[in-house]
């Protein structure tokens, strides 16, 4: 299985760490972390660097295409060469799959026109002005392309990923092997379940 | 906030990424990925590599210390500076805490002495043996000294360090803004709830 993961500057990184913990122990998996330009690429809060082994000339197929999200999304909107090798790759993958404002950048390559989608909970009304029709569901499927709400959620859709991949006993075991038995201390990790003063924290955040 | 996370050959990313992308979002916090040396550090399942910016020698002191887990806790629990280097930060933290097998280089620095702690699951026996007393809680406070359980327990110790260091309407935001609402597809998450079968195949591969 033919991975390739997009990194890009003012990512989150957990974004696509998440999903690389579960998809990187799939039987056969090979992963690709692909820039633009091959190197070292910083992560949105400024601390932590990734490396991108490849560009994305040397990357011109995979089986599952990952793209986070982050602030940095924006820029990647205008970039018509990571676009449209996002495009030509989504022609071949068997999933192509987005978490948290990744969404927004599949989107602006036309990949999520008319379907389906999610994306942070903040970015909802910016994904139906770039062409999809987006809910609040955490994971969503619209034939082999799956996006995922905010940041942590990629985990939860790669474990869906994972069963496709290699059946229920396996994603079950990867669940097992990262213990992903979940205990948050709050129950707000939604904008439904947490307290408004909370959301408008939250939202002020996101505006600056 | 100062923050120091120690990076190392086949240590396992989400163990560090996880609780990172939360603490990293602390008011005032100062993240410094740390290893034996600076440069880059290859994860365990050897596709990804993390920049450790700064050496041991550069970081005596920090707030919060998190240590991380993967296969390769064995090689720096044999490897002296690294444990001294442990034992001097720990003197100064106000926090001292691990992901999965984290626990074990924080026990074989004699940090966890006496202590209750936990690990990865199938690691907890091993935790015994190295001077600490453990439990299959998935987050285990003792004074100043946090352990927690496999992978991705790191988020939610991490939002419990949250809450102790920036109150709870911060820790709540920021569970909110990596939109942290767990839905994994299976309830597989511990080795009492995955079926049997399951729990054999993880503890086939760790054995390996």
């Amino acid at each position: 299985v033919k991975i390739a993961i997009l990194l890009y500057e003012n990512m989150t990184a957990l974004d696509a760490i998440g999903p690389y913990e579960v998809l990187s122990r799939l039987p056969g998996a090979e992963v690709s972390f692909v820039a633009a330009e091959p190197g070292l690429v910083r992560t949105d809060t400024g601390f932590l660097r990734l490396e991108a082994t490849r560009g994305i000339s040397e990357v011109p197929e995979a089986d599952v295409l990952l793209v986070p999200g982050g602030p940095g999304d924006e820029a990647v909107r205008s970039h018509a060469k990571t676009l449209e090798w996002i495009r030509g790759v989504h022609g071949g993958t068997r999933f192509t799959t987005s978490v948290c404002t990744g969404s927004l950048i599949l989107a602006a390559a036309g990949v999520l026109d008319g379907l389906r989608a999610t994306s942070h909970w903040t970015s909802l009304e910016e994904l139906r002005a770039l062409g999809a029709e987006p809910t609040s569901e955490r994971v969503v499927e619209q034939g082999k392309v799956i996006t995922a709400a905010g940041v942590s959620s990629g985990i939860d859709m790669a474990l869906r990923l994972a069963e496709k991949i290699a059946g229920r006993d396996f994603a079950m075991a990867l669940q097992l092997g990262i213990e992903y038995d979940p205990q948050p201390p709050f129950d707000a990790g939604s904008p439904g379940k947490a307290p408004p003063h909370v959301v408008d924290i939250v939202k002020g955040v996101m505006a600056r």
